[in-house]
């Protein structure tokens, strides 16, 4: 039986990464692996530093969304891959990668993991994280200036120019190909138990 | 360990209590009941039949919740409970009861199953089934037209007086409350999954 394969999507703030992070400590550390499309941004060489800045970075073009689902396809023939690392400083791929193995259980996390119709019939599950608009914009902001060091100005200007034009048009939609929906404002135990168990009768069945 | 009593909400036509035998069907028959919470609509006795048929029977006020809630703490303690049995076509309780007995796993399902705070807070999981109105109008229409030998215009009007706007007022908003979300227009096998998952580990803790 090959890995059961979970695509968690969400707003940026939603609380995807916090819930995927949580699903993968209900079971043991060597039967999950977390594969975040963001590594995939394509790494664009044939750009200046400046022009990179400038990118569409919540635009679906901007992911090499072709490779992981490569990456996926080999993962579940039980095959290892090698992730790419992006550089979130340089706006670079790193050239080194990291060793993901084929685990029984790969989650895969990212803002428009639902939005490709390949790479959705790769997942077994997709689960959408549903967040209130305005506590999505709170956290985005308390985020972006206590861990990043950006100004609010610089912030604002970004979510009004592609965070939330983006967001409308390709995340939100994207909620209609989810199997579940998790609605999240702080903490979801019912639901991450449902999903725990899950993944543990799945593990179960593998050992 | 007492029962695990898990609540099934969502509009009319929503898919909930097809959703509800199929959880029910993944588990032991003797490990599950489900109790309707349309079994709970309240005697009116003190008034005539024409008087009755006239009844907003989608308004919170319209069924005896405190019974239900009383009901669900003492199958919490252990205890069978008497449950009422609605008789539709006099819209009055019938004499017989139905004997519910402690199972492990209680499912209790209706449209209005999230909306009052002391039944909320006897469920342990909170399930809102979410299909777009279009579908649940074309649901509602033929089961009442195939199955309840209603004219379409009599469908329609009730829709209009009592369905859709006690559905806007209190149904719809109510999923704010759910721990999980379930998007149905069809088969949705991998949210039935994972809720079957949860279900099957209660029943071999209770075991």
């Amino acid at each position: 039986m090959g890995p059961l394969i979970i695509g968690i999507a969400g707003g940026s703030g939603s609380g995807k990464t916090t819930i995927a992070h949580k699903i993968a400590a209900a079971v043991p550390p060597e039967s999950v692996s977390i594969i975040e499309h963001d590594a995939y941004y394509r790494d664009r060489q044939d750009l200046t530093f400046d022009e990179r800045c400038q990118l569409n970075f919540d635009h679906p073009e901007s992911l090499e969304t072709e490779l992981l689902i490569e990456h996926l396809r080999r993962l579940r023939e039980g095959a290892p891959i090698m992730a790419p690392i992006y550089d979130f400083k340089t706006h670079r791929r790193q050239t080194e990668h990291r060793k993901v193995e084929s685990t029984p259980v790969i989650i895969v996390e990212g803002i428009l993991v639902l939005v490709d119709p390949l790479l959705r019939a790769q997942l077994d599950a997709k689960i959408y994280v549903d967040t209130d608009a305005d506590i999505r914009a709170f956290r985005r902001i308390r985020r972006d200036i206590e861990q990043r060091g950006r100004t609010f100005e610089s912030v604002r200007e970004q979510y009004y120019r592609s965070v939330r034009p983006m967001h409308l048009q390709y995340v939100e939609p994207s909620k209609r190909w989810a199997d579940l929906i998790i609605p999240e404002g702080g903490e979801n135990r019912v639901a991450l138990d449902m999903i725990a168990s899950k993944l543990r009768a799945v593990i179960i069945e593998n050992v």
